[in-house]
């Protein structure tokens, strides 16, 4: 692991992938070339499909099914190999990424992160609102909300009743809505007849945005069919409202209300990786470094930051490349690609990255949503539908087998009742 | 819920089932009758299929997969409620049980709390080698044992590798037995490929037993079979031999070798709930209830108790009623019975309680197996199946859908891989 050395004619080319999320894997199967020696390095044993995270907090399915051991993906890889450690700095002069146990030295280096929730300055707030990257995130959710519900069934007192049976979510982009449907559908039908004191239909469900409209990256046809949507689920949509302060109390709103709730669940801005900060290149508002139109590091042709850590401009246009999972996957094939073309002829020029758009969508529980793809846009079932096909297509490009494929469709429909595990042991709780 | 009142005639009978496991859920399911209120207390929010345990342990399945709900059980049976608390002990005189929030007032009570690990009067002991009966236990040993292997991968010094790459169980019972035959297939064949640097092929899972024979319970002749199976997957049996200290060091055996391993599990022995010490009668050296033959109480026939915490004779027989989930269950529907006929005509002299031994199974990884049936012994690729459909009718007899069965099966072969999850936030883990 500590070794030195120069990537000269006849020595494998050591690429080191920091993150073995969609970026970096995507990255790594594209070097399978056995002149590539692989490192991928990540604080996790799994990678996770985080688009469905929603689904784990809601109780929807378990942690389990959207998730897969990084060994086992590159199990069949003969050039890669995995190190689950924690990533704590790049020394660029080096060439050198320190980790607990020692240094890596990359003759190649991909940075793929990701990103963290971002409290807009307020880190003191995410004690209070816990936001949804991580498994173990999903599970604290759900077991916040669903312990809460067992304390309003044995409660009387109507302001303790009025908080238990409230869920906030703070930030109407995708995570939000596709939380705050699946959430009510998770009161309005599942739980429904499990209690006997407390009606769980009764629930409210709070969207807060800071935006006049929700999903307002979309058209404001889509918005308002998705706002529809989640209306007609019982959803509470707040628009053009901020958080102004959260504490013990609960979180206090631009309009002036103090909402008291079981959880309050942020989901309105991310940070990048605080690794960037080590780059020692300026970043941008969120944290993210500012890449040539390769990919790389400017000043370093061998460092490449890709997925929700890379700000990357879009030729023609004023926004970036969103810090989505398939812009994310395709940086990673593209430096992938790049590095593989570069092995074999070494003077050629760099592409340019091109981002392109395979639509977006977001459900609204389990047979509402809007989904637009270049300027079709469409709502309801053909969406939904559609929403379904691209996430079990993407999953599947893992785990490519037919059973998992009518396992995973069967449990999605059925509602895992085991997803609604609360699992405890009081002080002495080792992971999940 | 804090009541007080006489059940005279016209008000309901009301029924306190205490535990939510096999016995409590087939006692409740057999008072449906109207005229029953019935109330099941439990810590947990879910009824868990104990029987597969080791499977979660052994990353075979993931602990929502033999998991329920019990308000979802109970969900459409009108006359009963759920109450997610702890018993803290029973008042016989008054006829209540005693929970955090209050009293619950009863007419007839059934204790069916269940066992937890028990170790000699070696307390101390739990903290180096835990058990294995929650689902919180099964996944702390996954997260332990998986995070051995990433450490071993990292790891240079030799005595450390041998650490990490040794699995001791203790106790060659059924659960014993279960898990090492499990283990020892997780490593020799799931995580074969997953690593550059360790060969999981090496790792040591020993099985510990004081008695002569693993098994000891079944014949000489399966006890034999059994034996072989779990040799030919690798594991070592360490028969006659007990232990005669753990520390964290590791287990110091009768033969004098110290086991330094990444996980000691405890399988060698289980105490009743210890509420069963307030009910003032003197306990066996398990800690459980010597019954009548009805299965009441000595003294208190409104006041049941079932499962692993009754000691039932068995007419005719020197041994017990075994703490086994079919035992469990079948005393609870056996009381549940009992208490409807006596609603109808009250002056009936009661059954007496007999164990209908439907015959024993366990299983060696996932293709061996050895079976008893009365005096019918079977070992091999027969028993295995036998053992697959015992367990899957079981499992349906709470999750009717054919849906679920059909997930179950593929998931049970496929290995789930999802089920290896190391999920952690160090510091601030609310359950999972």
């Amino acid at each position: 692991m500590i070794a030195k050395g120069d990537a000269s004619a006849g020595k494998r080319c050591r690429v080191v992938i920091l993150g073995g999320g969609f970026g970096g894997l995507a990255a790594a199967k594209q070097l399978g070339d056995p002149a590539f020696e692989v490192t991928v390095v990540d604080r996790q044993n799994h990678h996770l499909f985080q688009p469905l995270l929603y689904q784990v907090a809601t109780c929807g399915l378990s942690a389990s099914e959207i998730s897969q051991p990084i060994r086992s993906i590159l199990a069949r890889q003969q050039n890669a190999r995995v190190i689950m450690a924690e990533a704590l700095g790049v020394d660029l002069a080096a060439r050198t990424v320190r980790i607990e146990s020692g240094e890596l030295l990359y003759d190649r280096l991909i940075i793929a992160l990701g990103s963290r929730t971002g409290y807009f300055g307020h880190p003191e707030w995410e004690a209070h609102a816990p936001g949804l990257k991580t498994a173990a995130d999903a599970l604290a959710i759900r077991n916040r909300v669903l312990q809460a519900f067992e304390d309003a069934e044995a409660t009387e007192d109507p302001a303790t009743l009025q908080r238990l049976l409230t869920v906030a979510i703070v930030g109407g982009g995708p995570t939000g809505v596709e939380l705050a449907g699946a959430f009510a559908e998770l009161t309005r039908t599942v739980l429904r007849r499990d209690f006997r004191n407390i009606d769980p239909r009764k629930a409210r469900i709070v969207l807060i945005e800071a935006a006049p409209r929700i999903l307002a990256h979309l058209s404001e046809n889509l918005s308002g069919k998705a706002l529809g949507q989640l209306q007609s689920l019982g959803v509470e949509v707040l628009t053009g409202t901020q958080v102004g302060e959260i504490s013990p109390e609960g979180a206090r709103l631009s309009t002036g209300e103090l909402i008291s709730a079981s959880a309050i669940i942020w989901a309105a801005g991310v940070q990048a990786s605080p690794l960037a900060k080590s780059l020692g290149i300026p970043l941008d508002r969120g944290g993210r470094v500012g890449v040539s139109p390769d990919l790389s590091l400017p000043g370093h042709p061998e460092v490449f930051v890709i997925g929700d850590m890379a700000a990357v401009v879009r030729p023609g246009r004023s926004d970036l490349v969103p810090g989505v999972a398939p812009a994310a996957a395709q940086m990673g094939a593209f430096v992938g690609r790049l590095l593989g073309e570069e092995l074999r002829q070494r003077k050629a020029a760099r592409p340019v990255f091109r981002y392109f758009d395979k639509g977006t969508m977001s459900t609204i529980g389990r047979s509402r949503a809007v989904a637009q793809l270049g300027s079709i846009e469409f709502g309801g079932t053909p969406a939904w539908l559609a929403w379904l096909l691209v996430h079990l297509v993407f999953l599947m490009g893992f785990r490519n087998k037919l059973a998992v494929f009518i396992q995973w469709v069967y449990s999605y429909f059925t509602y895992k009742r085991g997803a609604r595990l609360i699992i405890s042991r009081p002080g002495q709780i080792m992971g999940s």
